[in-house]
């Protein structure tokens, strides 16, 4: 892919704003933790594998105050795990829950570097269909009494949701979908033969446009022992600093560390100070109020290009935060990567997500291609008026085309 | 273990001297690169996978530059790959080469997180002797016909080597061994059926007392297909920063960055750019000037600890760099983890790393049980005093009881 073709506007990538990283805020945070001689010292050392114990209080210390009400004993610095990312938590849990044939179920469309590491590690997944308030019940269902009837249940070990500011839809679950997928799950056990977990990745959790105080699943009594429950500190504040986390059920918590130990001792001590100095001085917070504002202004730059360029019977889904949306063409006007639209859009300059990536390999139904995830993160302004303008010139003159043979 | 036992002195950790940690000299590295607008952002911003272009290229001119008259075209900053450590690379080389129930070899003794990183991933061990200029070449001809006639040599995939100040012994390998070694590798290719690897750790080269130039195996002609070089700038710099590489064979490349991006899409830039910093202003070969006439004599104190207090009849393993000294007892005096020794050090205040645990699970023989590992790394002078008293008067009682039952 000509990714580095001159003038291609980026639609595509998830990075965040250039314009809102911290710089100056995290010289000030490094210079105050290196003036110390202690904090210096360690700061510079080998730390523990778990992570830094005052970096993982200050996460459950923060759970507990988003996550309104929670069970006691449920945001517990000691069920959390800093890592390089929140990624290298998902690949962490899938080293420890998953053997190669092994199945997780996932959103359709979910997030689809997650689809790329399930793959890597030879799982399988079956995708269940999202709607705007979480997955379709009754498709999960159905999905379930699949899974019992063609023994594969037997291999089930979780399910996989994107709940704030799903990527790439935009979606927020309600919590009462996420009460009603868990209660399934646990009913279902039984003929699994095994614990299944419900792994709710919050990573945009904080780039909502607003507080919106949806719960998490660690609010369902008896989350403890199957939720589990992944975020991140990179998104919102500094990607180039990899600082993730999960709260665990107590029963994974050493099977993660193990191979966490083996991956790397620990994540970088260095790092997690300039987290958690910003957690604990309210730089964080404040830097989050920042961004909101500035994503949401940009959102609606995209919005309002959107509605100027595209042809009127495009369906878009209106992010409630994060950095995409979520667009999608008539049935027949294919988007995937050897699609006339894309390789049009790419010779006119413009570079989208194909929405096709997003989904499972599922044996159990075809994988939509007419769909496309654009972000509005790292673009400026102009950028994005330029190039959703050349999209959806892109698009209609397409559109008269039958590109059903395309994919 | 009784690891917060109050004061404990602890001669197990391969911890690096606090005292030595270039606080001072991180914090005007980093006002540096957030100063500058443009790097402040790139190095708060994703990255790529491989690692920031210009720290690769520092690594590969740098091992030029040591490794004096490498073969044109092996240290190719293309063949460079940075990682959260070199404890990633080692991790992610496994994922790509073996499967479980493949077969390592290793040195007898070896770096013991390398052992528990293989015995984590399912893969089989077998160790070939070491002798104070690396494995004794007469024994790995006796492993490699025992792996052809057992049939395992189908299974072989890499021979695994700590080749400067290695650890536990802090011996030096000659290039001579090296050269033998992996002669022999590719010679037994035809029967193994596929690519043999030497994976050369030089993770300790940087911590050698004197610039010691015994050329690495890179420098063999033909290296470049099979010889897996790793290192890491943590270990000397600071521990806390987690930065290590490797320089791959070609077709390694891909495999080991495809894993990588699903681990963590990339190593932080923000500690990357903070080694790079380090290495193009000369900081941190100025650094390691200082480190090594530190360590040299704090070696120099635990030498002389060794000799006032230990019995005559132990054999020391003095080290050429790192951080290690090497005991062997007579054959009958245990030293493992619930040995008489072990236990009573243990109540004295001074813990060591048994021996046994350097050592892999080779069905081939048994596990040596009357060495330890003393490490003067983190340690002040006066505790290192301390603890070789402690430890020298414990042997000197114990070995009149007979132990040879205790493990």
């Amino acid at each position: 892919m000509a990714l580095t073709q001159p003038g291609l506007i980026y639609l595509a990538a998830g990075f965040t704003d250039p314009d809102t990283l911290p710089i100056e805020e995290v010289r000030i945070i490094v210079d105050d933790v290196l003036s110390d001689e202690n904090c210096g010292k360690s700061a510079l050392q080998y730390g523990s594998t778990k992570g830094l114990p005052k970096l993982r209080e200050l996460t459950a210390e923060r759970l507990q105050r988003v996550d309104l009400g929670l069970p006691p004993g449920v945001a517990d610095a000691d069920r959390v795990v800093i890592t390089h990312g929140s990624q290298q938590l998902l690949y962490l849990l899938i080293e420890a829950l998953c053997d190669p044939g092994d199945v997780v179920l996932v959103e359709d469309p979910t997030y689809f570097v997650f689809l790329g590491l399930l793959e890597g590690r030879g799982v399988k997944t079956h995708g269940v269909k999202l709607t705007p308030d979480g997955v379709d019940l009754d498709h999960f269902d159905y999905v379930l009494r699949r899974l019992v009837s063609s023994g594969e249940i037997k291999r089930l070990k979780l399910f996989y949701i994107v709940t704030y500011a799903h990527n790439p839809t935009g979606i927020v679950w309600s919590f009462v979908k996420k009460a009603a997928v868990l209660e399934r799950l646990l009913r279902i056990e039984k003929l699994a033969g095994h614990p299944v977990f419900l792994v709710e990745d919050a990573a945009y959790r904080d780039l909502l446009f607003e507080n919106r105080h949806e719960n998490s699943a660690l609010k369902i009594s008896d989350s403890k022992a199957r939720v589990i429950y992944v975020g991140t500190y990179t998104k919102p504040f500094a990607t180039g600093i990899r600082v993730g986390f999960g709260l665990l059920p107590p029963q994974l918590i050493d099977p993660v560390l193990n191979i966490k130990a083996n991956h790397d001792f620990g994540t970088s001590q260095f790092i997690q100070y300039v987290v958690c100095r910003a957690l604990e001085s309210g730089l964080y917070e404040r830097h989050l109020g920042v961004l909101h504002k500035h994503y949401r202004a940009k959102a609606l730059v995209m919005k309002d290009a959107i509605e100027k360029w595209f042809p009127w019977y495009i369906d878009v889904w209106h992010p409630t935060g994060g950095l995409y949306y979520w667009i999608r063409l008539p049935r027949h006007q294919c988007t995937g990567p050897r699609s006339k639209l894309f390789r049009t859009a790419l010779r006119q300059g413009v570079l989208y997500v194909p929405g096709c990536y997003c989904y499972a390999r599922d044996p159990w139904r075809k994988v939509p291609n007419h769909e496309m995830r654009l972000s509005f993160g790292s673009a400026s302004a102009s950028e994005i008026q330029k190039g959703v303008k050349r999209l959806g010139e892109v698009i209609k003159s397409i559109s008269s085309y039958h590109t059903r043979r395309q994919t």
